[in-house]
Formats: structure tokens, sequence, C-alpha cells
């Protein structure tokens, strides 16, 4: 039977094979996934994001239990940061889910960044039209760091969680500017921690000042780690898709998500061709040499790259 | 007297109105940048970045205390992440700075990115080379996060500081991953916690695995809240200073970094470009109605995009 029925008919290994194919930028898993489209939709795609140290991996891992609970079938990928240089994945603790990997209606998958010029994004999106072909009720993609493709790919999630952790000091600042405005439902763990309700009342009077307009964002204090609250938390975030189906946001947050997924492979496209010509007969080698002896300036080498790839 | 000469002349305001202009994307500033461009090069840029919480303002702001006592011109450029939906810096703990603000040889600005898409790098490394231009001796190029985008300007830094914290629990493997392999420095702030020594041991560990060849980063625990260690912090960056430029390794690592900085700004004219085709006539918004639809997938939608970029 080929992959794409076996997709269809939620074959764990045709969905791993086809992440991988994704991974390796195999153009026909794309070829698949475009014929399969149409399968897509289905799924309810959570994002879950927070900066380092916030326990977001322990948290993902409580709340697929729970929704294991209601007997939804879910997928995960966890987005890990990679280094610029070498491209691998860290696995990390995504080793200590392996009590459900064992489960069979549980597919998790580690994806890491390709280098620092594109094609992540690309691969994620098409893991998680995979998932969502494959028959997931909820994709959970997590994430850390405020990173702009880290923050592209979780703020085109339809429901976007916030993990905060007490005490974060003066860059909470700065990380409620970058990705508090993309939260629907926050959570606080590690809330047996002191300072978790000064966390909590910092947050709320955040929203206070950017409040949305019919929808505010509840703030839920977890203990991921004692298993605290995950019920609650979910309860939110089941609240949240509600709230979009209901008032039809949904489709419109969708549509807007569509928008930066496009752009974003256009992108990555784009970048890859660059990159490939930029590396023929030496192109950027020769113009670094040239602007690092004053010979040329930056921008007019630009301009010359940008010449060689109208060609 | 035009500006040009004025910024030459090392004329402080001549230097704020070229940062202004870069930031409002004006092309009249690019033009004075490559017409100064030949006297950049005197300046030695250091990056600072380290995770949310970890002092990197306070000891950017220690650090340039230090080399104002040895007599340096001081420019500092504080990235800050901002929004991706207002695009507005976030002043912040920038306000601390206050006093150095008052000193006629120190210059700092504030930065903030340019929404999701494009533009922060050109402004950023425009500014780095004004700076340059007005003749600064050292240049700190600050940063939180591990954005990529980010990461690419720190490591086009001459020097790279990082800065770490005790206790940063289980993202610090990720933290490590993401951006251990440019730092040329290691700086652990707040080393009077509990945890200072296991992270200095984890470190070291980590670079006895990851070891460059004849050079081996410095772990320096520092208190910038308690001025503590800063000189000897400074000592291990111009120790790496003198090691790149005895071993002519500064103009290598120059070079490399003019690749990067001409790929990006490649990159960033190219997404003004498709932003800019991709509003007209609506044809984003046409195309991600129809892919929400499912009448069109997203990979065909790019294709589209790609089409109407090429006429």
């Amino acid at each position: 039977m080929n992959i794409e029925k076996r997709l269809l008919e939620g074959d764990k290994r045709a969905c791993a094979r086809m992440i991988t194919m994704l991974e390796n930028n195999d153009e026909e898993a794309i070829e698949i996934i475009k014929k399969l489209y149409k399968h897509t939709g289905g799924a309810y795609v959570i994002g879950i994001t927070g900066p380092p140290g916030s326990g977001k991996s322990t948290l993902t891992d409580r709340l697929t239990k729970e929704l294991r609970k209601m007997d939804k079938k879910v997928g995960i990928i966890a987005i890990d940061p990679t280094s610029p240089f070498t491209g691998g994945a860290i696995l990390g603790d995504r080793i200590r889910m392996n009590d459900l990997a064992l489960d069979k209606d549980v597919f998790i998958r580690s994806m890491g960044t390709r280098g620092s010029l594109g094609g992540m994004s690309k691969a994620t999106w098409g893991a998680i039209k995979v998932l969502d072909i494959y028959g997931c009720d909820y994709i959970l993609v997590e994430t850390v760091g405020v990173g702009q493709s880290e923050v592209d790919i979780v703020k085109t999630a339809d429901t976007v969680l916030m993990v905060m952790v007490p005490n974060l000091g003066d860059d909470i600042q700065a990380l409620k500017a970058g990705i508090m405005e993309i939260a629907d439902v926050f959570a606080i763990n590690k809330s047996d921690l002191d300072g978790a309700d000064r966390t909590k009342v910092e947050i709320e009077m955040n929203l206070d000042l950017n409040s949305k307009e019919d929808y505010r964002p509840p703030v839920v204090k977890v203990s991921a780690g004692k298993n605290k609250n995950i019920d609650k938390l979910l309860d939110e975030l089941i609240k949240h898709r509600n709230y979009l189906e209901e008032t039809n946001e949904l489709l419109v947050r969708r549509k807007e998500n569509t928008k930066i997924e496009i752009l974003k492979l256009v992108e990555e496209e784009l970048m890859d061709l660059i990159m490939h010509k930029s590396l023929e007969k030496n192109v950027l080698e020769n113009l670094s040499e040239e602007v690092v002896h004053k010979n040329l300036d930056p921008y007019s080498a630009k301009d010359k790259v940008l010449n060689i790839i109208k060609e």
C-alpha cells in the first residue's frame, strides 16, 4: 500500500516517514501533502511557548495525558533550537516522554531547525499537516525561546499557550512585549514557588492595558512537576477553542495564519535560491573579500547578489 | 555643515540623526554609509547576549564604565525584542543608564525590530557602521534571547560575550546548543547565588567537548549588580581581541561575518519586495481565502506568489 493511503488510514510509521521526508526537504512529501490537503483542518493546533526554564516540555506531557483521558488522539511537535553551525537537533528532555511514546494514539516528534537560513518553517508546518491528515484530534507544538521563526510557528496555532514562571527578572518586560500579545491562555508553571502571585498580578495588569475585545486570556497557576491544575488549564484551552468556533473567529484566524505561512514559504524558497546562487563560483567569498578590504561596501555587494539572482 | 562631515568629526547629534534615518529605512543614510565606508573598521565590536533575566544591561553598563576609565569612546546598541504586531521598542531598563548618557564619549541607543518580516538587521548593522565612522573605539551590541535575527547580529561581532546565570534549569541545554558555540568569553553573572560554581563546571565541561583549536573561551564569575570582577571580565575580552589580532584571525572572522551580513541584506530586500507585491491587489488575501477553504494548498499559493515576483 502506498504511503498516501497508509497516512490517511492512520498508520504511525507512514506518519513518521512523511515527517522525515519533510526534514530531508524531499519534494515527494510536499506533493503528497498537496494531494491530501483537503483532508486537513480536523486537528486543533495548540502552540506552547515560554522562556527557557519554564518547564514547557513537562507541561506538554501533562496536557497530553489529560487529552488522552478524553480519548483524543494527540500529536506533539517539539521544535528544538539548534546550533547555527551544526544544525543538529537537541533531544534533551524529550526522552522523558517515553511512556507517552508507547501510547499508540500519541505521536511525538522533535524537529530541529536547519541552520540559520530557512527551511525550518516549511518542515514544521508540513509536519503539522501530516499529523492532521494522520488523524490527530489535537496537535501540540512546543518551542522554547522568543526567536522570530519560532514565534511565527507558534502564533499560527489555533490557540497559543504562554508558559511563564515566577521570578523571571527584568527581562519579563521584554518577554511580555514579544509574546504576550499572541497568547490566548497563560499558565504560570512552578506556581508553588514564591512570587507566583506577583507574576500573576503583573500579567493581569498587562492584560488590563492590552485587552482584546471579547476575550480576555485567562491566567492559570499550575505545577506541571506536581501535576497540579492541569485539568483546569486544559479547560481554559478548550474554552478558548469554543470561543473561536462559536464566534467564527477560528476561520478568520486560520486565514491570517495562512498568510504568514505563504509568505514564509516564499521567503524560504527564495533564500534557498540565494544561498545556491551565492555559493556558485565563489560569488559570496569574493564579494566579502572586497568588502573587508574596503574596496566595496556591503550594500553594493548586496545589489550584486540581487543582480545575479535576477539572471 | 552637512551630516557626512559632522559624523566624521564625531558630532553626537549627527550620529543620532543617522541612526534614526536608518530606522526609518531612509535610503539617504545608506548612501552616506556607502560613501564613508572606508572610514569603518576602527571600532571593535563586542556582542553581548544571554537568556532573559541574566542581567545583560547592567553588565553592559559596568563594562562601559571600565572602558571609560581607559578613556575609550563607547557606543552601545541595545536590541530590544519587540512585539510582532506593534513593532514598538521597549525602553525597559535602558533608562537606568542615564548617568552614562550624560557622558559625551558614550553613545547609547535602543533599537527595536521591525515587525516579523525583515528590516532589523539592515538598521542594526547600519547603526554599527555609523558608530564606527563616528569614532567609537568600542561598540557594545546587547540583545536578549536566542532568536535567529538576534543571533545573526551578535555572532557578527568581533568578540561574543555570553552572559549566563546560575540555575537556568533544564533549558540550559538548549541555550548552550544555540549559542555556546558562538561565545568567545563567558560571564556567569549573579555569581553570588547558589549554583554559580555548578554552572561554571557545566560550561567548562561543554567547552572540553567542543574546544576550539588555539583558543579556549574563559569563564568569568561576575556580579554586575555588585560591580564585582568586571575589570577581570574586560581583561578577558581584550585578551580575546589581542588573540584575534595577533593570529590574523580578526580579518578571517570579519570576512565570514561580512558574508552573513550580505546574505541578510539580500534577504531583507527580497522580503520587502515580496510584502509589497503580495499586498498589491489583495494577492495574499485572495490566496489565503482559497487555502482556508481547501480550494488551494499553501505550496501552490507560494508558487503563485513567486510567479508574481518574477514578473
